[in-house]
C-alpha cells in the first residue's frame, strides 16, 4: 500500500499515519520527493479496510498495491477453476447452456421445457422454487415442492438442476435437491447466507447484485471460498444505470476483466438483464462472442401466461434456434457449445 | 393501468391483451382513436406485476395509474406515523438523533459515546453488533456481547438502542437487546428478513439500498407492514452513482418525495454517506433544513483507533458543536431538536 | 398522450388540464373509472414537452402515446437507412471496419496505419485532428494540417476518412477534407452544431453521451435530419455507469433496440469505451454478434509512443488477427464483414 | 505520481514503463519490497494524461499526487473567489439569490418576474433567450430579442442580468447584453466555447455536466482560467442517476467538497435539478445549508401558461416566502441573505 500525504502536512500528522500503519502490522517506508511526503507500508493487507486510511487527517489518497482478495485471484490460482455439474464442465473449452422457466409453476410446465432444452442442447435446468419478488403480493414462489418437480424433470431428461437460495434456513433444502445453489442479486452481499454457503458441498452461482462493482463481486466470491467452498461460478445479469430502454444494462465487458482477475467461470444470463423476449437471442450471442463460459437462458411452453417474467422467455423454437446460431459464435471465438 | 398498444397492430394482439387482462380479473375499456388503440383495465392491480403487461407482444407502454404500494402510501394513510421509540417521537415536530459508534468495539469505548451524547441531546444509541463486511477477513462485530453492552450503556445514560439485524436467525437475539431493529443498505431486498421483521413487535429502520429507486424502497417497507409491524421509519444513507469524490452521493431530495408518498418517517445518515468526518455537519445540516425526520451520526471517542469506518465518525467535541448549529436550523424550517 | 389524474382530484384541477391541452390543439376525451379520471389527449405533439403536461397540479402520471422523433423512426421509414462512404454501404449486410489512430501525429504515422488497416480489410480511415481533450494542458491535435495528412494518406490507400468537429466554426473545413464528420460524446447535445450539421452535404457520424439515454440519442440525430441531412450513423462508445474496472460501460443492447426504434445505422467503437487494448478484441467481436453495422477501432503502429490514448490502441499484427476473427462471427450471425 | 507495477513482472517492462516516464520529462525512484516494484514519478505532470500510464503493460496502479487541475485548485489560491456581479458579492459571507423565468417569452413577463424578485431580495434576474432543447420541433428562444428584453427588465429593477450561451459565434451577442454568461451542463465539456469564455471580460457560470465527475468540472473552469478569465462560479443542477422520481438527483454534497478542493464559489439550481415546483423549496434550505454561495431559482407570474418549463416554476407568493424561510436557515450556518 502506497499512501501520498497532502503537500506541506505536519510532521506530526506523518506520525500518527505511519505509527497507525506499523500498528496494523506493517512496516512502513517514507520517501520524500519535491516537498511530497510517501509512505510505503508492507505486510499482510488482508483484515485492513484501505478506506480507513484513505480518510486520516493528512493523507491525501491510497494506492493498494495488492488486491483486497485472495483465494479467487488468478494470482493466487493461475488455471481457470473448471465447475463439474451433471455432463457440464462449466470454465473448460465447452459453453454451457442452463436453461428453464423463471419460476416453477407445475410438473407439466417443467416437464414439457426440461425434455425441449435437453433435446436442443442444454445440460443444466434452471427454475425458481423460492422467488424475490419486489412486491409482498404477488407470487413467491412453490417452495420445496418446487424444488422436487425440478428435480424429477430434469431427471428424467439427463439434465442438472440450479434454483436459488433466498436464506440461510433454507440452505439445506436446496442442498438436498439441486446440483448448483443459486445465489440471486439482491442477495449477493447477504455475508451470513455467503458464509453459509461456503460449507457447502454443492456448486454456488453468484449473481452480479444490480450496483456491485467488480471487486465487490469478486469479494462476496471470496467469502464463499474462504468458507471451504472452491466450486463458483459468477453470473452477471445486467447492471442498474440511468437508461431504461431496457430492464438493465448488460455490462458483457466484466467477461473478460473477470477472466484476467479470477480463475472464476463466468456465466451470463441475458433474459434478466433485457427483459423482452426479442433482445435476448443478440446478446446471448454477445455473450458467447465476449468470452462467456456459460448461459442462463429463460425458456417457457407458453410465456404469454407464465406467472412470472413471461416477456422474457424464448418460445421454445426460439430457443432451438438460438442453441444452432450460438454454436456458430462459439466457433469463431475458439469454443464449442 | 392504461396500455397503449403499437399503432397498426393486428386485431388479434388486441384481444390477446385484453383476455389476458380480463383474466387477472380486470375490467377493460377500449378507445380507439387517430388508429391508435388504448386499454383502460380497472380492478384490483395488488397481485399485478406490471411489467409482465408491459412487454407482452403489441403493448407500446403501460401506465400504473395506482401505486403498487398500498399500506405505506399516503393516500391509505394521510395522518403522518410518528414511531416512539424511549423519548424520540419519530415523524413528528422534533428532529429525532441517534448517534454513537459504527462498531461497539468495548463498554468503555461506548459508554463514554453514549455519556457524550447523550449530554448533547440524543435519545438513541447506535452501535454495530453485527457488521456486515465487504471483506470476510475483516472485523465483524462482536455479536450479542456488543448488544449487551450496548444495552447497559443505553440504559446507564437514558437512551433508546437501535442496532443491525442481519439474519432471519438473529431476528430473536436483536428484539430481546434493541429498542429499534436496523435493516441495512444491502439486505433492503433480503425478503425472507423483512417479511421475518413484519412479526416484529419493535420498530424497524428500513436503509435504502445504494441502487434502489425510492418505489422499490417503499415495496420493502410494504413487506414490513403488510407481516403486521406498522412502525416502520426509513433511513436514507447515499445512493451509488458515477461520482467518486466522496464514498456516496446523499440524495436529500428523496426526503420531501417520500413525504408526498408516504406517511413513513424518513431519517437521513450523513456519515455513512459520505464517509468523511469533515463532510458529515454540513450534509447533516442539509438533511434538517430539507424535512428529515431524523438524523443517524456515527460519533467515536477515539475515531483514529476505530476498528471499523473511523475515518467518518465525528469527535464528542464535533458533535456537540453540530447539534447546537443543527438547532437553529430546524428552528428556520418550523421544528425542533 | 394519456394523461392520469390524482384520484379525488378537484373537477377545477381536470378542467385546467383538459383546456391547456386543447390550447396546445389536441382533441381531449375523458374517462371517469371507479373514481379516476384519465384525458385521452390527440393531436400533433411534435412541439409539446411532455414534463410540461406531467407536473401540472392534480396529474398522476402521463404516457406519451407517440415517441417524440419522428424522421429517425423506423415507424416513419421501415426500411434500414444504408450509408454510403467510399467502398462502405454502412447499414447493409456488410459490416464496416474504421480503423485509425486515435490522433494524427505526423504524416508517416498515419500513412504506416492507413496502409496495415486496408490491407486488413477496413475501408475507412478515422483520426483525430481536432480532440476534445479533459485538460486544457494536453494535446489539442493538429486541426487542418492533421485532416489533410489524413486525406493524402487515406487517398493513397483506396480508403475514405472520418474525423470530429468540434465547432460550428469549424464545420466548412472538416466538410472539404473528410468524408464523415463525427459528433463526439460531449457534443451530442450540442444543438447548434447539430443544427449546422443538417445542412451539411456529408454523413455524420453521432457517438451517444456518456450519459445519453437512447432517446436523448435519437432526438439530436432528429436535429440533423430535421435540418435535411439523411445520412446519420449512431455510434455506441460506452456509458458512463458506478463501475469503474474499465473507462466506460459498452452498452451492447442498445444495437438491437435501435435496430426495433430506428431506420440508422448503429456503429460500436470498442476502444473508448474500454480504454485498454487487450479488451477491444472481445468487445469487438461482441459488438458484432449483438448486431452492429460498423465498428470504430483505433490502431496505432507504436502505441506505446502514442500522444493519446495509446494504451486502448491495437497493435498492426493484433489488428489484423481481430479481423480474421470478426469474419467468423459475423458469418455466424448472418452478415459478411 | 506514483506507478505500481504487477507483482513479478518482466524487468523489461519496468525498464519500458521507467524510459517512458523519463521521455515525459520526469525523474524516477524505484523501490523493490517484497517482490513488489514501484515507481515514483517527480515533475511537471501537467501535460500527462495519467490514464496514458494506468494501460502501459506491467502496470497494476497509480496515483496521481498532484491533481490535474491548477488555477482553481485552493493549493494555488488559498484565498475564496468573490465574484461581483451588480450588488451581489459571490463567494462571500451573503447568499446570492438569481431568479426569474426559466426563457425569456415577452417583455411583460420578465418585468413581472424581475419587479417581484428584486422586491423578494434577489440580486440577478435569470432568464433563457437562446435554449437548449432535446427536441428540435420544440420553443428554442428568443435570441437577442430576448437578450435586450432582460436587461431593460433588469436594469427597471436595479437587477443584473445572467442568461446561458450556447456557442462560440453567440460569445460577442451575449458579451454585449448580459452580465454573467451561464455555460448550461450539456455544453460543460464543450472545449472551444470554454476556451473562447477565457478571453471574456465577464463572469461565467458553469454548470455541472448530468454526469460529470467534479474533477471533470474543475477541469471545464480550468480552460475557462487558463484563458484569462478568472471569474468562473460553478453551478450544481443535477446528475443523472437510476433514480427517476425526480428530474435528476440534486448533489449537494459537492458544495463541501468543491470548497475544500478550489477557491471558485458554488451556486446550486434546485429548480432544474427536481423539475417540479413543490420541490425546489425544500432543496434550496438544504443546498444553503450544505453551504452553498448561491441559488438559482425559476420564478414565474404564470407558471401554468409557461413556453418552458412551468412546472418547476415557482409562483411570485412562493418565491417571496421560500427568501424569508432561506434568511432563517442562512443565519443558523453563519451567513446572510
Amino acid at each position: 500500500m502506497v499512501v501520498v500525504m497532502v503537500p506541506g502536512v505536519d510532521e506530526s500528522q506523518i506520525e500518527e499515519v505511519s505509527s497507525r500503519l506499523r500498528l496494523m502490522g506493517l512496516t512502513v517506508h517514507r520517501t520524500d520527493a519535491r516537498g511530497r511526503v510517501t509512505l510505503g507500508a508492507v505486510g499482510d493487507l488482508g483484515s485492513l479496510d484501505v478506506e480507513d486510511v484513505r480518510h486520516l487527517p493528512g493523507v491525501q489518497d491510497v494506492v493498494r498495491i495488492s488486491v483486497p482478495y485472495k483465494l479467487v485471484s488468478r494470482t493466487f490460482q493461475p488455471d481457470s477453476t473448471v465447475v463439474t455439474v451433471g455432463k457440464a464442465a462449466i470454465g473448460g473449452n465447452q459453453v454451457a447452456i442452463m436453461a428453464g422457466p423463471c419460476a416453477v409453476e407445475s410438473e407439466e410446465q417443467v416437464d414439457t421445457v426440461a425434455a425441449a432444452v435437453a433435446r436442443a442442447g442444454a445440460s443444466i435446468l434452471r427454475g425458481g422454487a423460492y422467488k424475490p419478488r419486489t412486491s409482498p403480493y404477488t407470487f413467491q414462489g412453490l417452495g420445496e415442492e418446487g424444488l422436487k418437480i425440478l428435480r424429477r424433470c430434469a431427471d428424467r431428461h439427463g439434465l442438472a438442476v440450479i434454483s436459488e437460495v433466498m436464506d440461510t434456513q433454507h440452505v439445506p433444502i436446496l442442498e438436498r435437491w439441486v446440483d448448483v445453489l443459486q445465489v440471486g442479486a439482491r442477495n449477493m452481499q447477504n455475508f451470513v447466507l455467503l458464509r453459509e454457503l461456503g460449507r457447502v458441498r454443492k456448486p454456488v452461482l453468484l449473481k452480479r447484485g444490480f450496483s456491485a462493482t467488480i471487486e465487490e463481486w469478486l469479494m462476496s466470491a471470496e467469502y464463499v471460498l474462504a468458507g471451504g467452498n472452491r466450486e463458483v461460478m459468477l453470473c452477471e445479469r445486467g447492471i442498474r444505470t440511468f437508461e431504461t430502454a431496457l430492464r438493465n444494462t448488460l455490462d458483457l465487458s466484466c467477461v473478460p476483466v473477470i477472466h484476467q482477475l479470477s480463475h472464476l467461470p463466468v456465466v451470463v444470463d441475458p433474459s434478466h438483464a433485457v427483459g423482452v423476449r426479442d433482445k435476448v437471442p443478440p446478446m446471448a450471442c454477445a455473450a458467447v462472442a465476449a468470452g462467456a463460459d456459460g448461459l442462463l437462458i429463460e425458456v417457457h411452453p407458453h410465456p404469454e401466461t407464465a406467472l412470472s417474467d413471461g416477456a422474457q422467455s424464448l418460445y421454445v423454437p426460439q430457443f432451438e434456434e438460438l442453441v444452432v446460431r450460438l454454436r456458430g459464435v462459439a466457433k469463431a471465438v475458439d469454443r464449442t457449445l
